[in-house]
């Protein structure tokens, strides 16, 4: 099925996209941005690197740390972490259901396979 | 303000985002891959590049030959290539209008720098 993936460029620099919320999302089942990480299959360093930065975004942390655990110990979102991911992924529903029918039209235009 | 980037991935490989859109109108405008590259700041070997992909991810040609000049000569849009063009368009004014509740709401959240 054809599909949009699109990030978010606040007034702030950088953006938010799907990649980072999913690692969100990770670090709320999970409780710790290591295992997230690992579950994205990306470095423990580069998983932390993604949580500093939509934390610089906002100007506010999006995870809290949790005593305990090496590497890093647990993690959780904090309310803001919770509403980024909340409000990226209703976002993502409105835009599904605004370009259905545009994105169908469009596929269509692809040709087939097999119509040489 | 806050905006929205998307590309859209159709069931072929590869996808089609602000970059190949806006080098198709450059295209329909200047009458040439070369010239639309340059006003792009793009190599015209980039720039026919994003056009031969995007003719592959439809299967038929987004732009035709012209006669004429060097450098590859003239180019226009065929009819798919000006339907890429205002279907994108369309999609992008549709997630403007069904995103800008939730934008203007993420945008809030951001700290403003003298807020310390």
């Amino acid at each position: 099925m054809p599909s949009i993936r699109f990030r978010i460029y606040l007034d702030s620099e950088g953006h938010i996209g799907p990649g980072k919320v999913e690692l969100l999302e990770h670090i709320g089942q999970l409780g710790s941005i290591a295992a997230a990480g690992r579950a994205m299959g990306m470095s423990y360093r580069r998983a932390w690197e993604l949580v500093e930065e939509t934390t610089r975004i906002f100007g506010h942390p999006v995870t809290t740390r949790q005593a305990g655990g090496r590497q890093g110990g647990g993690a959780a979102l904090t309310p803001l972490g919770e509403a980024v991911i909340a409000r990226f992924r209703a976002m993502e529903a409105a835009i599904t259901a605004a370009t259905q029918e545009e994105l169908t039209a469009l596929q269509a235009e692809v040709k087939s396979p097999d119509q040489g």
